[in-house]
């Protein structure tokens, strides 16, 4: 699998430094980068539709596509497609059972479920009916899913788009619509065991898409609360701190510290004393270390946390991952909805030089624990524990995409694996009943629109879209009953009986 | 392919009879079908919502999908991935690449190019920002793409989800959210090469679906207005006299003649004039006959029409697929951009006597072409000459669905290969272990999340998700170095060596 090899110390660094640019726009025969400033864009519109209104039949707008979306291209399909296989596959191998829900859902079942971003929303417009709201991840869907059907137990998967209305020039490379694949566990089991294998999957993901290095912080969120508790934040403000905390991977500490102080309205020790607890990672000897830790160990739900932790690490050991784990305590997770063990997956780049930290270039994956959002759905209140996982693949065909970009790879984007021609005049009808044999066996191909085009553009195309086998027809093949097949690569000709065409290029294509 | 087998007779009269139920939803305890009248579910709403508000950590609204949605289940789904496996390979075969659009464009993309369909598009809430919908149909965003890139030629094919705000009241059965399935191919060809290509991808689909006998009703948007003009409709009035007459395949002659003359202000003798018209249908010999009807021949656009429909006919018997084609008159197409041929498949119900009329039980696929629509987007007006085509999936969805619940077929919603099984307690880290090494060597395989679960449980949950391997280890197998494994479908039992456990498995999984 030479598309998802190991990324180049270079391409890292281009990855770094690049991000990915605005969609395009383009008008009146010049095409022009869509502006970041809503104003000024606005204000270029007016003056442009007034000057097209005089001409018929041309747009009289700017043609764009909406801000912070963009089309995928026959490229992009092609590496997400490869993407997607591996980790449906994966899902898969684990047990898990699609399922889709709709794109939008009522407003008030979105509400209050993803704390300080549910400003980032998608309403619908009001056309008289219900209020409704674009999907703003996969897991509010799910639970609302179960709780409707009253299923208490199911492990599923869930490739679709979702929509968030962020600023794109707040948070650079990041588009309003995009992918996520989901695997969920829910149901009533022994402690740990799904959780466990919510993190295999996602090692046997990033490892098969062969990304590079890379690393899962876990923390649970009774240790997070537990924490808070014990460093004396008060407990109307836990989940604007968790917020807060999360920002830590993009963030440095003074800044968090000054959200959580200035904005937040945090005593500045309390601050502080947070701060000592989120510079800690590490594995197994750490969870053991908290439970020594004189304020923690005070904390009955730190306690149970860090003894869910324990018992992670020990399956986390049977699963062969261990190493890849680090128990992190500045992961906090934006969401509202977990209530245990949460993780993220983070790449990391290789350090350029011995003894460098490794240094992190962005999440790729997270998940966690969400026991109480079912129930939130249940007209009776009734839980079902879930934990699950989100595999960021849109940050993942990205750096795919920039890694084969850098290497120069280019893409087939059909698969076609017959081209028809002719070197005569005249010769469309033979064309079309040749090329039906191959359709009707099954055979992947194509031929010229055209009712006399010349061999030479025929063969260019074979070429230029990587088509590996022609098959030729002329007035000598038609008189003696053959047809020539010729290997674009080795340019290599050979007659053989028309009766054994589809057989003979069956055998080829196996072979190679 | 068991699963899409011929339909037997009696399901078709079930499917004809029933159409696709609402959607449900659920509250307090009882589940509920939601109302058609929106009034009334409002009254109910409010007055359920007033009685849920004392609870608190319950929802105070009903949990339910927004009208005319529906979630798709694993059993959905395997029925969606079979059928959309076989429609994409098809479009593959025939040189297609991939490509997708964001699930909504600016609103003015969209406008006035839908006719009379155009207030059942979704608007999204202003929030600030551009003015967008969601998208309707997969060509308008594919002419926009066109134009916007500058693309003068290309095959693309489509799978993605549009949205329509139709009344469930008036078109029963019909979802607001559904899925298309889009071939097109764009590009300046010679005359009705791409067209015929067309219309051989639909019958490659419908006769790989095996949903039994089905007919292509073939017309041209040119012989059509040239229709109209020789009957006397003045030119204003053809897009909407084109809508009535697509309603001919849902509603008698006798209805759409008064919708012309009554709503639409036609003349009665005018609309029996066409009436005339829109009842023949034939083979190439209908074209031939239109060639001397008196007052088609004297109109240039209609004679251009039958012209390409000619050669059309002389493609589609090279493809061998002549005789599923029939010209139709009636066939109209809604959509206000088709320019030239426009085809429609239906299947065809096997006439329960001989000598009866073959029932047309609805439209599963359909196209035309669409020379103006790129232009429509392109600041200098260029055109992009189109033709494509849509498979109608949801239906065929729905069809396979009724058929294999007559026919009591159960699908396997995981295609979960081996199920890790101990008989005794205390097992769990060897299960882990042994789950692990089936995990990385690619095998899919599950076991359930509990420290000590009774064998009998583990068998049955094999039997009843039909995993057809079980891998046993006891006390027993760990001190002699071996596994136990079990056909769940023979019960045999047999104790390999630990080691060749792996490649044991591979051998039994290739051979099934």
């Amino acid at each position: 699998m030479p598309l998802l090899g190991l990324l180049p110390r270079r391409a890292w660094a281009a990855l770094l430094s690049q991000l990915v640019r605005p969609p395009c726009a383009s008008r009146t025969g010049a095409v022009r980068c869509q502006s970041q400033g809503e104003e000024s864009l606005q204000v270029a519109e007016a003056v442009l539709t007034s000057q097209l209104k005089a001409h018929q039949e041309k747009p009289n707008f700017i043609i764009k596509i909406p801000k912070g979306t963009r089309d995928l291209s026959p490229q992009h399909m092609v590496v997400r497609e490869k993407i997607l296989d591996l980790v449906i596959s994966c899902f898969k191998r684990h047990g898990a059972k699609g399922m889709d829900t709709p794109a939008f859902e009522l407003k008030e079942i979105l509400t209050e479920k993803y704390g300080e971003d549910s400003g980032l929303m998608y309403d619908l417009k009001d056309q008289g009916g219900e209020l409704l709201s674009l999907r703003y991840d996969l897991t509010v869907p799910f639970a609302r899913y179960l709780a409707m059907n009253k299923v208490k137990k199911m492990k599923r998967y869930h490739v679709g788009k979702v929509w968030r209305r962020e600023s794109p020039t707040i948070v650079q490379g990041r588009y309003r619509e995009f992918c996520q694949c989901d695997f969920d566990i829910a149901g009533q089991f022994d402690p740990m065991i799904p959780d466990a294998e919510c993190l295999k999957i996602m090692c046997e993901i990033l490892s098969g898409l062969q990304l590079g290095d890379f690393l899962i912080k876990v923390n649970d969120r009774r240790i997070v609360d537990g924490m808070f508790a014990a460093c004396g934040v008060p407990e109307s403000k836990f989940r604007a701190i968790c917020s807060s905390i999360d920002k830590l991977d993009k963030m440095a500490w003074k800044d968090v510290r000054h959200e959580m102080v200035a904005k937040k309205g945090l005593a500045p020790e309390v601050a502080d004393r947070i701060g000592d607890y989120v510079q800690c990672h590490g594995g197994v000897s750490l969870v053991e270390q908290m439970f020594q830790d004189p304020r923690l160990s005070q904390n009955k739900q730190a306690l149970e946390g860090l003894g869910d932790l324990k018992l992670l690490f020990e399956y986390l050991t049977l699963f062969g991952i261990a190493e890849k784990i680090s128990f992190d305590l500045s992961l906090a997770r934006g969401l509202d909805y977990y209530t245990g063990v949460i993780y993220e997956a983070v790449l990391l780049q290789t350090p350029t030089q011995a003894g460098e930290e490794p240094l992190n270039v962005g999440s790729v994956a997270a998940g966690g624990r969400y026991d109480g959002l079912v129930g939130m759905f249940d007209p009776k209140g009734h839980k079902v524990p879930c934990v699950g996982l989100s595999i960021g693949v849109e940050r993942i065909f990205y750096i795919v995409e920039q890694r084969m970009k850098t290497k120069g790879e280019k893409v087939r984007t059909t698969e076609t694996q017959v081209f028809v021609a002719t070197p005569q005049k005249n010769f469309l009808q033979e064309r079309l009943k040749l090329i039906t044999e191959l359709w009707d066996a099954g055979i992947k191909a194509e031929m010229l629109y055209k009712n006399n085009p010349k061999l030479l553009t025929q063969l260019h195309y074979c070429e230029s879209t990587g088509i590996p086998l022609v098959v030729i027809i002329g007035e000598q093949e038609l008189k003696e009953g053959v047809i020539k097949i010729r290997s674009v690569a080795s340019r290599e000709e050979v007659a053989i009986k028309r009766e054994n065409l589809v057989a003979e290029i069956q055998k080829r294509l196996s072979e190679s």
